[in-house]
């Protein structure tokens, strides 16, 4: 580790301590997002406990540690119990049960679903029966939106100002994204959420290797376009030292989920320390990374990967806690 | 979903609320079956969370979704803990250990267990050394006890004046079930707890396939006698089509487990909403289902399995309140 | 079961009751042992629920029922929530994740993790990058710390004044264990904390099949070294039936774990109740047993291991409850 201390990335502020070595958990920020936020959030003050006595239903029919214990963790942390699926063998579906029947039982046996599930579709058929609030932890090859939210969260966590929209020209970001949008739940779900939030981003570089995909692949049915409508540039790119040193953000993930099993990038993308990358920087990664994201990186400032993860944490309590607030406002179940 | 509303089945009845197509939950009717329950229920009243601080073991060696969360569910609802065991795989069986033995671990790590094994025996040897209550969750091709008190409850749930024993003959309810007594543990537990409540039935016919199953193995051994000297009246019957418009209840069940595996009704018993079902009667099936029970009737007024579902839920909690607290009464543990 | 009455092995002690048999939970002793020790428990006796909103990650990725229960048997009871993994197959490993990043991961989402891995050295790799505390329960081939503790609980609960370093020549004890030492986690481990103890132990015996293991073989490096330096007397015999007689305490584990599979003793060292114990001595096995402890012993009064079963979980309860107290006055966390 190095020795050197944190420095503020925005003057007008002052920390209260100092760490050796960079803030590789992003530790010191949140105050500083906290302070650029305009929206209300007595809800999130005023409980200490606000999901004591409801029962999360946390259901991985599909192999997860991370996302899996997050949520859960998230969950008891904010005061409620959990029961889990960690498995599809052992599970009712070995009798040839439907996501509709297993829809009907959650019903029954909890306050809020977590699902991830191989199969894309599966999310959509229960939600056709069910009656408590359910969120995607992964469907296939199609979506992971919290893990875009704390991607997000985490580029607020680093640079608080962005997340005002009166942001100037010269202060906006070039983020690169290293993979295939259209094999990638993690970046389908970051592309859709960035056509939210597209006022702070000079531009969006996609980073592939020509080799492994054709030019056409890369992006399923509609998602182009609707990057373009929301004003968003795109640019394409094969080249990774060429663009790196133009990347704010280099966001990379390795793995590209194929029915059930997944694949692994060309050995023409690994990020390491020697890379040129722009000063001050950073690294996104959802983790868990293969040799495409080198350890030499994890003691350098570019590592804001492990704040994410961290932060991924937060944003679901907060999820949650919303979710739930307004799920007792609304539902009208016997 | 239909556009009609819900009918009041008994006279001098009347409901809040109304709801657009059939009850398929249930709902409207457990307010119906208080008010004809005389039994006390302070205990159930008194406490909010009557098992803070207590843990359950929830152990199951054979696969499920359904009947493990049920009973995980129903702990936590209660205000208590759960230490689960989802797969024999991960466990210390792998090792050798005996069931004794195990029950012997059993009784310093939890204050209840509910067990599934496939193995019939495995909980009557854990009795021997067990100090703390244990529930029967399904041993094998034996029995679920608390699976056929779910389905018993849904009955009362239904029709609340079969509670009573006054009842007159001609509210006296036939009952079709369609599946193998001898290989099905639901059938088996269901038909020994109507030993206890025959008043007010008025005939149980077995619906079987005779070119699957002979005659004389429909029963274990003790099964038929115990049912006819409850007076009990049984019929068995191979034509499914021309009993139905005569049964009040239709019990379906599918799966039969033989050792570890499963076996599968013959595609003569399939129940759909085309068929000559008595009018006001209702399905039952303790799920999941497979192909004999046709998602047709889901949406129709035949549909009270998800009923049977639900209820599942407060009937194990009843059951485990009661039981801790008779626990709590008499036990002479250190 | 017997009809005799437990005998007070300690005179100027008093029981205020009695048990019809041995007492094979050792439920009589803890208060023996609690006069004896001097320490300051206040910690411990001001403490409803310590570990109340408290996370523990039980995370095992090797099977075991047995140790993961009773930890987050330990963790429930003292109020605390916990996250469990309990089968490699079901976690991020599967996509290759290293033992640092899944720590990294871990010290976002609780606040102790207990780590049972076939890997020896992924305990280590972890702690490079926890911040959270983390407990050995079991790491492939070389240790289980808390085992030992455990053992050695039971010990002292047996004779609580061994806890008092003014021992008497004539009340040391012989240990005899029939083990390999270098193949057996929990052998190895209990040796360790024999070295830290030993003022109670006139000799230990280590009892092994020659025909399945050289002699030289027994300790792995450093061992013998350490209990020699540590004043403890070291003897090898190959004849159990011999030694048995001069035995107070006889300690068996069957199970030798090589890599991620196991083997048995030899069929030379089985213990039955025929044997020529020595008079008011003890067995200890950390169970789950094979074939190398009859039941038949399980009703007399050498069974001890059923109270150091017991006993694992107040030992892990009172550890915890340390461990959790110090972290809260020590750790530097944001």
């Amino acid at each position: 580790m190095g020795s050197y201390k944190v420095k503020t990335l925005y003057k007008d502020k002052s920390f209260s301590f100092s760490r050796i070595g960079p803030d590789i958990y992003g530790s010191t920020h949140p105050q500083n997002l906290l302070s650029e936020i305009k929206e209300r959030a007595e809800f999130l003050y005023s409980h200490n406990s606000p999901l004591k006595g409801k029962i999360l239903i946390n259901a991985f029919y599909e192999p997860s540690t991370r996302t899996r214990l997050s949520f859960d963790s998230a969950w008891h942390r904010l005061g409620g119990d959990s029961i889990n699926i960690t498995d599809k063998s052992s599970t009712g579906i070995a009798k040839g049960e439907t996501h509709l029947d297993i829809a009907h039982m959650f019903n029954n046996y909890g306050d809020c679903v977590v699902l991830r599930e191989s199969d894309n579709e599966a999310i959509f058929e229960m939600t056709k029966s069910l009656r408590i609030p359910i969120i995607n932890a992964g469907n296939g090859i199609d979506e992971h939106p919290t893990q875009a939210m704390s991607d997000l969260y985490t580029i607020f966590k680093w640079r608080p100002h962005l997340v005002n929209k009166s942001i100037d020209d010269s202060e906006k970001i070039t983020i690169g994204i290293i993979g295939v949008p259209s094999r990638m739940r993690t970046v389908r779900s970051l592309l859709k959420l960035f056509c939210k939030f597209p006022y702070f981003i000079k531009k969006i570089i996609v980073i592939y290797d020509d080799k492994s995909i054709d030019q056409n692949d890369l992006f399923d049915e509609g998602q182009l376009e609707q990057l373009i409508e929301s004003d968003l540039k795109i640019e394409l790119e094969t080249d990774m030292q060429k663009v790196l040193p133009s990347l704010d953000v280099t966001y990379i993930n390795a793995i590209a989920w194929v029915g059930e099993n997944y694949e692994v990038h060309g050995s023409s993308f690994k990020l390491h320390s020697e890379l040129p990358f722009k000063k001050d920087s950073i690294i996104l990664h959802p983790l868990a990374r293969g040799s495409e994201l080198s350890t030499s990186l994890d003691q350098t400032s570019k590592n804001w990967y492990f704040a994410q993860s961290r932060g991924a944490v937060f944003v679901r309590m907060a999820l949650l806690t919303c979710l739930m607030d307004r799920t007792t406002r609304v539902m009208d179940v016997v």
